[in-house]
C-alpha cells in the first residue's frame, strides 16, 4: 500500500485504521498472556544455516509487536520454555537423559540445566530484545514471590511439576506500572524445591489467574484443523465443547495437545477467548488483536 | 485493500498498523482542539441539491472519527462556528445587517439570531451526530462557567468580542471524564453581556489555554501554497517563522488568515502543532493523526 | 428590622441566624432541583409595559438566590423551559402550529424553534444571570452526554418525547466540581433524533435520578388549595397519598397537575421533599429553605 | 420579627438572609479561635444570688453558639483561662498566694491546684455544654501533644510560663474530623514541667501558629475607647498601627492590655482579623459573624 | 549479658533478637490498651518514704515502655484510674464520704473532686511522663468527643456510671496520628451529666470498641492462682471458659474481680488476648509482648 | 540467656530490648542495600567436605535475616556476585579463559556461562532461601527494566561493564509492595549488549541510586585493619576522609578495593551509613542493625 500515492492509498489506509481503532478501544488495558514457543518462530522454509538469523529475526518482530501492544495500552505478559536450548546444553555437557512415556526425566543435575537455560538464557534474551525499546520489560521465574507453586507431577519425573497454585498479586503489580512481565516457567513447591513446569500448560494457568481477556500460542502451524490431514478444514473460531470433541477424536496432534488443554482451560477459567496463531506470519500478533481478519483458531467459551 | 485476500493483504495490513501503532501511543492522553467549519466539509464537487445531504454525510464521517480518536485515548475538543446557517436565518427573519469594513455588524437582534443558530442548532446538531455513538459530547458555550471572556471588538461592529481570558478548568475536568466538549464560540464580557467570537481565533486561544498538543482547522482547501496561483506549490511543513514571513507577503487569501493567525498564536503559545487540513478528504483527521502521511500543511514552532 | 437599630435589631437578627443556621447545616451538600418557569416569576401586578423588565428583575433576584443556596453548600440544579418565548418566535417566524388535544403538535420546523429559543435564547440567558457572580453556570440540553433519552410521547404530537431515562453521571460530576448545571429540557431518543419534552416532568425524573433532597417547583400561584375556589384551603404540608386524592378530586388546576405529577413522583422516587412555591414572593427560594416559614406547598412521602 | 406575621417578616427574614449568607460562604472552612473568659461572660446586672445561673446560661448559649458555627462549616476553637475557680478553690484549700508586682505567684502546690481547676473543672464543662449537641468537642490542654512549649516567665513567679512555641499538628487533624477542639492554657516546658500560662496571651499564640482568620475575645465591656471615660469614644475598627498607639496613649485600662496586646499580635503574625466583643450581647458571636453590625472592635492589619 | 563481651554476648544477644523481631512484625499497627493503676506500679518492698520516688521511677519506666511500644509501630492506648490520689485530696478537703456496699458514694461535690484529680492530676502526670520523649500522648476525659456513654450505675451510689456505649472514632484518628491517647475514665451520659467510672470496667470496655488485639492489666500480684493461697498455682494461661470457672469458685481476690471480668468482656468481644501482668517486675510490659516469657497469666478466647 | 530463668534472664532480655527497640523504629521503612558475597559466608574453620553444607547453612541464616529485617519494617535490597560457581561452571565445560591484568577476559562463551551461573543459579537459590518464608522476594538482573546500564569497561576485558546509570524505579515499586529484591549484576548497553559487572560496584551505585540508608558487605573478614598485618589495628568507624587516606596508603588489601572503593561513593553519594561486616559471626546483619555492638567496621560521611 505504501507505494500506491495519493487519494487511493489514503483511502486504503483510512479503511485499515478504521477497522483497527475500535479494536484498540476495546482491548485497552486488557491483559494478554503470549506464549512464546522456542522452535516455533524459526523462519518459514529458512535452511539450516540461516536458522539462528531467522531466530533473531523472529525474536525481534515478536519483541517489537508485544512493545506496540503495551504502547497502545493494552498488557502483555509473555511466558516462554526453551526445550530446544535445553537439549543444546545438555549435549553439550555430554548429559544423557532417560525417558518415561516419552517425558525426559528430570533429575537435580538436569534440573540445574533446565534452570540456567531458561533463566539465564532464554529469558534474559527475550528481556533484551524487548528492552531495545526502553526499560519495559523484567524477567521473572516462577519462584519469585511464589508465582508459580507446584506439586510433583510424578516420582518417575523426577522434578517435574503440575501447577498446583498461581499467585498473580506481583504480576499485577508489575502490569499497572505498565511493564512487561516476562515469565520462564520454573515453579518451586511448598518446600522451596524448584520444579520444571510445561510453559503451555502454565502460560494457561497464568492467564486464568490474571482473568486474561485473551490467551495467545505463538505455534508453527496454521492452526487447528477438523481432518489432520486436510489443510482445507482449518478451523477459524470454535467453541470449547467442539474443541472438546475434536480432542476426543484424535484429531488433535501430540504436540498440540497441551496447548489445545490449556485452551479449553483459559476459556474454562475465565479468559475471554484462546487462540492457536501461526507464529510463522509476520507480525501474526497485531494481526490477530487488531484487524477482523484471523491467522490461526480462535477458541471461545461458547 | 479488503479485496485483497491471503498474505499480501496480511503484509499490507501488518505494514499500516506498525505505522499507526505508535502515533497512537504517542497521542494517548493528549488534547487536541479541532475546528470544525460550517461550510469546509461540504461534499467536494456535490451539485446544489445535494448539498445538504453531502453536508450531513460529512458530518456522520467527522462525528465518527472524533469517536474514534477518543476512543483510543486521545482528547478531542470541538470549536465551531456557524456563518452560512446565521445566514440563513437572518435571510428567513428578514432581517438586514449593515457591514463595515467587510464584517457585519451584530446588533442586539443579530446577535439573538447568532446565539439561536450556534447554540441552538449548530452545536446540538454536532453533539448529537456524536452522541449517536454514546454519552460522549456535552455542548458548551463560551459563557458557560466563563469559558471564553471578551471585550467588546469595536465599538462600530456593536456586540462583536475578541478574547479577553479563557478559563480551561471546565474543559480539564470534561476530558477528565472522558467526554467530548463542542464549543460554540459565544462569549461573555465582565459583565455578563455575550459577544459574538471569530471561531477560528476562538479555537487557537483555547488551545492554547489547553496547552492542547494539536490544533487542526478543517478546510475546504488542500493546504497552504506558497503561491496562491500554483497548486504545486503546496506547502507540506512549514515553522512560525516561515509562516510569518508568508503572511506578510500576501500569499494567504482573506479566508485563510484567521486560521493563519490562529496557527501562529497557537504554536507560539505552547501548543505543538497546528495544522490546516484539507477537510474533503474522507477521514483527514484519521490519516492526518495516525499515518506518515500529511493530508495538508503543518506548522511548528521552529 | 435593617431600620431598627441597636439591641433589638441585634436580638432580632440573632434570632433569624440562630433559626437560619440549623437549616444551612442540614441541606450542607445537598442536591435541590429547582424548576424555574417562564411566565412564574413575572412581577406580580405589573402591567404590560412594565413586564419585561419585571421578568429581568425576578430573574436577577432567582440568580442571586441560586448562587447563594450554592455558596452556603447546596447543590442546586436548575431545570427549564420557555413556553411563552417559543409561541413570540413562532409568532414572528408566521407560523402556525396545529393542536391535538390541547398539545401544541411539534414538526420538525418547530422543534428547530423550540431547541432555538430553548438553548439559544433562554438557557443562556440562565447561565448569563448566574455567572455575573463568578464562573459557576453551565448550560446542558437533554442531549448533552444523554441526559434524557427519550421515546415518542405520541405519534400525533410529533416530536414531543416522554423521558424514558435519565444519565445523571454528567450532572454528578459537575456538581463535584461546585458547578450550578442549568437544563434545558430537550432530550433526544436512542436514535439521536431530538426532542421537546415538559419542563415539569422532566425536573422531576431528573430529581429523581439524582436523587435530590428537595425539588422545587417555582411557579406563580400561593401554593396548592384544597378548595380550588377558597384561598383560605391553602394547604401548607400533605404526604403523597393525600396528594394522590387532591389529584383524583379534580381540585387541582390543569396547569398544575404536571408540578403536582411530577411532586408524587419525585417523593415516591426517592426525593426528600417536594415544593409548590409562590416564585413572586422575592427569595421564595431563601426562605423556603432556610427559615421555619413555609411560602407555599410542601409534599412528603409520608 | 418571630412576632411578625405575613409578607413583611418574610421580607426582613429574607433580607436577613441575604446579608448573612454570603458570611457564612466567606467563612467556610475558616478557623476562628475564641477565648472564653471565666467572669466575661456572667449575665449584665444579675444580682449576687443569680450569677451561677446566669453564667450557666451564658455558657448554654456560647456553646450553642459554638456549634452553629461549626454546623455552617467553620472551624472554631475554643481557649480558656479560669481565674475566678481558681481563687475559689485556693480559698476553700485555706492556700495563701503571694503576689508579685501584681501577679499571684505560682509555687509548686499553688501550680497543681490551677491544673484541677483548669483540666478537672472549667474545660470538661466547656466540653460538657457544647457535648450536649454531639460527639463535638474535645478538650486538650497545652501539654497534650506538646502544644504550647513554654519558658519560664519570671523566677519571681515560679510555675508561669511565656509561649515559647505553639505545636498546631494535633489542632489541624482535629479540625479536619470536625471535631472542637477546647483548649485549656496549661503549657509544659523542654522538661516536661507544667507551667501555667495565661490565656488571653495563649489564645493569641494558637491563632498565629494556625493562621486563623478570626481572633475573638468575649469580654465583658462594649468595645475599646478612644477615651477610657467616654462611652461614645467607643471604637467600630481600627488598624494595628492605630491601636499601637492607643496602646502607648494608656488609653487601655489593665485588664484590656493582655487582650489587646493579643490582638496586635495575632493581626502582625497572619491572623486576618482580631475582635474584642462584649460576650454580654446574647449571640454576639454569630452578630459578629454573620451580620454587618459589628458588637465591638474590630483590628485588622491595616 | 551486657557484661560478657566478645563472641558470646554477640551469640545471646542475636538469639533474644531473633526471638523478638517476629513479635515485633507481628505486632506491627495493632492496638493494645494497657489499664495503668493507681497503686499497681509502686516498687516492691519500697518503705514508707521511698514511696513517692519510686512511684515516680515507675512512672517513668512505664512511659518509656508505652514509647518504645509505639515506635516499634505498635498502637498503645492507655486508660487509668486514680482511687488512692482521690482519697488523698478528699482527705485533705476535709471531706467524709459515705459507702453503700463497699463502694464510695459519689455526691456531686465529690464528683467534682474525682473529676479534678483525674483530669486535673493523674491525666496530665502520665501524659507529661510520655511526652518528655516527644509530642506523642494527648490526654482525653470519657466525655471528649462523648468517648464514653454512661447511664447511673446504682442511684444509691450517686453519680457513678456504667458504661452504655464507646464511641472509639476519636481513639481511632488519634492511633492515625501516631498519638499514644490516655484515657481518664469520667464518663458523660446522655444529658452531659458526668459520672465516675470503675477503671478496669472501662478498660475493658474501650479494647473492645477499639477491637484491640491485646488488653493488658498492669498489676501488683505475680497473675492468677488456681487457689489463692498457694503461690506455685500461678496460672501462666487460661481460656475463658475455664476463667468463668474460676471466677465461680471463688478463688479470685475482690480487688482483682473487676480486672478478671474485664479479660473476660474483652476476649468475648472479640479482643485477641488479656493480660494480667506483674507491673513490679520492671518492663514488664516489654518483655511480655516482644519475648516467649510470660510475667503473669494470658487470657484468651479458647 | 535462655537457659537462665527467673528474674536475672527477665533483666537480661529486658536490657537487650529496650536497647535494640529504638534502633527498629530509627531503621523502619529505610532501604538497606545487602551485597552477599559468595565465599564470604562459609563456615568459619570448617572443613573441605563440610563445606557445601555450611555454606548452605550460611545461606539460610542470611536468608532468615533479611526476612526479620523486612518484617520489622525495613526494605532490604540484596546484591550478588557468584565468582566461584562461575569458575567451577567454566572448568566443568573445559573452558579456559585468559587474564589480563589480573581480571577474566569475558568473550561471549563466557558472558553466557556468567548469565547462566548468576541467572540461573545463584540467585534463584537465594531467592528460593528467602521465599520459603512467603511470597517476598522476587530475582531481578541488571537488564530487568533497565535497571543498570553499561558500557564497555575495557576492550581487552571483553563483555565486562562499568554501570553508567542505574535506574531505581523498578526497585522503588518493588520495595513499595513489601517485596525483597535480590539483585544479579548483569547489566546492558544502550544497544542491549549484556556486561558482567563487579558486584561490589554495582552493590554501591544501587545503594546510591536508591538513597538507601545503609550499604552492608557481608564479608569473610573482621573488617578493616589500620595496619593489614595486626588483628590489633581493627577500625571501628572512621569517616571518609580517613578512609580516603587509608586507602592511599596501600593498607587496604586487593580484595577489599572494590568494597571499600564501594562504601566510599555510597557515603560520598548520599547513603548514611556503609559496612564492611564479619559474615561469619552468625546473624551479624541483625547485631550491626539492632545492637550498640558493631560486628566490623562502620563508614560515615564524617
Amino acid at each position: 500500500v505504501s507505494g500506491v500515492g495519493g487519494r487511493d492509498g489514503a483511502a486504503a489506509k483510512a479503511a485499515i485504521l478504521t477497522e483497527a481503532l475500535p479494536y484498540i478501544a476495546r482491548w485497552q488495558d486488557r491483559i494478554v498472556v503470549v506464549k512464546y514457543g522456542g522452535n516455533a518462530l524459526a523462519g518459514a522454509g529458512a535452511g539450516a544455516g540461516a536458522g539462528e538469523a531467522a531466530q533473531r529475526a523472529a525474536l525481534v518482530t515478536f519483541a517489537s509487536d508485544v512493545v506496540l501492544m503495551r504502547s497502545v495500552g493494552m498488557r502483555p505478559v509473555v511466558v516462554h520454555g526453551g526445550g530446544p536450548q535445553i537439549g543444546a546444553l545438555l549435549a553439550r555437557l555430554g548429559m544423557e537423559t532417560a525417558f518415561v512415556g516419552g517425558l525426559r526425566v528430570t533429575d537435580a543435575e538436569t534440573l540445574d540445566v533446565v534452570r540456567m537455560v531458561l533463566l539465564g538464557q532464554v529469558n534474559p534474551d527475550l528481556v533484551g530484545a524487548i528492552n531495545v525499546h526502553g526499560p519495559l520489560a523484567i524477567g521473572l521465574s516462577g519462584a519469585d514471590s511464589r508465582l508459580l507453586t507446584t506439586r510433583c507431577a510424578d516420582p518417575a519425573l523426577g522434578f517435574v511439576g503440575d501447577v498446583e497454585s498461581v499467585n498473580p498479586t506481583v504480576l499485577h503489580r508489575l502490569l499497572e506500572q505498565r511493564l512487561i512481565p516476562v515469565v520462564a516457567t520454573i515453579g518451586a513447591d511448598e518446600t522451596g524445591q524448584p520444579h520444571n513446569v510445561n510453559a503451555d500448560t502454565a502460560a494457561a494457568a497464568v492467564a486464568e489467574a490474571l482473568q486474561a481477556s485473551k490467551l495467545i500460542y505463538l505455534t508453527d502451524v496454521e492452526g487447528l484443523r477438523r481432518d489432520v490431514n486436510d489443510p482445507a478444514s482449518l478451523v477459524s473460531t470454535l467453541d470449547a465443547d467442539e474443541l472438546g470433541e475434536l480432542l476426543s477424536t484424535g484429531a488433535v496432534t501430540a504436540g498440540m495437545i497441551p496447548k489445545v488443554t490449556g485452551c479449553l482451560r483459559a476459556v474454562r477459567g475465565g479468559v475471554g477467548q484462546a487462540h492457536i496463531l501461526d507464529g510463522r506470519v509476520p507480525h501474526a500478533l497485531l494481526l490477530e488483536i487488531f484487524t477482523d481478519e484471523g491467522v490461526g483458531t480462535m477458541i471461545t467459551l461458547a
